[in-house]
């Protein structure tokens, strides 16, 4: 299995904190220990970084520690690999482009047996069920909806879709176009919301305590969503199973 | 305008010291200072790494350098913008999935009054004359031609779309899927093969000087295609006008 990691935000945000302490699941307090990647968006467009080391050991974390990206929605993955070989083809997130907006994925489960018959216009490049899952649900939006449909309209669709997904199997994911992100859990995914008044926050896999008055504004908002709480001592919401939820602006619209 | 940089080999190779001379003309030795990137493909994915600030003096450059990806395919693009801002959503090589393969490509050039009536599947994202271009491009390759397609069939389909592209304005390119690349010129564009015996070779834009000899075996071939040569003492091919020619293991098919 994987782990997956997401920020959604109402003003470009720095990750290193959360960031921080997942990576060490990805070899050190973690099993997951088949690569990782993770995708900043920017300005409509989305830097991807992939590798398939370790993330507990990736020097590509290192570089992103010591020139950190602010974003609105970032997506990271650590990769236990279960179905496909460990290479950059199956390592998470993936991307496509749909309606001018680059769609990305990170998906956490395992689903059996799960072959389409077709694809329309979405194909996987690697083995992976999660990619073939991707461009199942991207074909579903390309067909049903168009650019002009709302972020609820959005959501119904991927609802109906990851619904049957999950038959499958367990389907954990986050998709997000770079201004809303989706989220569904079938066994595990927790999210908290930091908003004013901030407080204190210490990890759970690295010896790291920030005070969140000294580096936010009064207006900022952060939803971080992760398969498991990455801190020790803050209120951590443990998702609904099967309903795809909807963020914006760093709200859960729960 | 821009410049390009490719590379096709027969065998992964790492790309430093035609990249070390490259960069050297965003901001230094050249006004191409609006951004920069370069996508390596690895095991049928694409790393590609993107920065807005110039790449003669971008943090990106010295983690590849410290960390050189060996590839049979790169791509790179420094940017003088003169259509659309100087963002991320502007900055080459552009990516999009065709039939499962992830497909790359940077241009140089200025399309005058080119706006595509309609897209069928791919969509701008950013607002540069290069993405609609390459949309377009894509589209036709989609509705004509499949996976199954030779690389003849899709050089052919590429020479007819990219002729018709040509008529707006100027039109040098390199598009690859990480198997064969295609490289089209229209005003600049220039080609080495290195291959057994190797010889010496000295950047045009740095103090740096390589015995190929030593870092290379028998059978290896590599083709780099670059906007202007990036060495004083090789004879590099200024490829002919109007032409769409295919690489292939390092193997310019001219």
């Amino acid at each position: 299995m994987c782990e997956l990691l997401a920020m959604n935000c109402n003003t470009p945000t720095d990750i290193s904190f959360s960031l921080t302490g997942f990576v060490k699941r990805g070899g050190e307090t973690g099993e997951h220990a088949d690569g990782w990647g993770i995708s900043f968006y920017e300005q409509n467009r989305v830097r991807t970084f992939l590798d398939t080391a370790p993330a507990a050991h990736s020097h590509v974390v290192t570089f992103i520690q010591k020139y950190p990206v602010r974003s609105l929605n970032v997506l990271a993955h650590i990769r236990k690999a279960n179905i496909g070989d460990v290479t950059l083809r199956n390592t998470q997130p993936f991307e496509r482009e749909l309606w001018g907006q680059y769609w990305t994925y990170i998906h956490n489960g395992d689903l059996h047996d799960y072959y389409p018959n077709r694809y329309s216009f979405y194909h996987p490049v690697g083995e992976t069920d999660s990619e073939r899952a991707f461009c199942v649900i991207l074909d579903s939006l390309q067909r049903q909806l168009s650019l002009s449909s709302s972020a609820n309209q959005v959501r119904d669709c991927l609802q109906d879709t990851i619904t049957s997904l999950a038959q499958y199997g367990i389907f954990n994911c986050v998709i997000s176009n770079g201004v809303d992100m989706f989220v569904h859990k079938s066994s595990k995914l927790h999210a908290i919301t930091r908003a004013h008044p901030f407080s204190t926050a210490t990890l759970a896999d690295e010896a790291w305590s920030i005070d969140f008055t000294q580096v936010t504004q009064p207006n900022d908002r952060v939803t971080v969503i992760a398969t498991h709480p990455l801190t020790t001592d803050e209120q951590w919401l443990d998702l609904p199973v099967g309903q795809v939820i909807r963020l914006s602006d760093g709200v859960l619209h729960i």
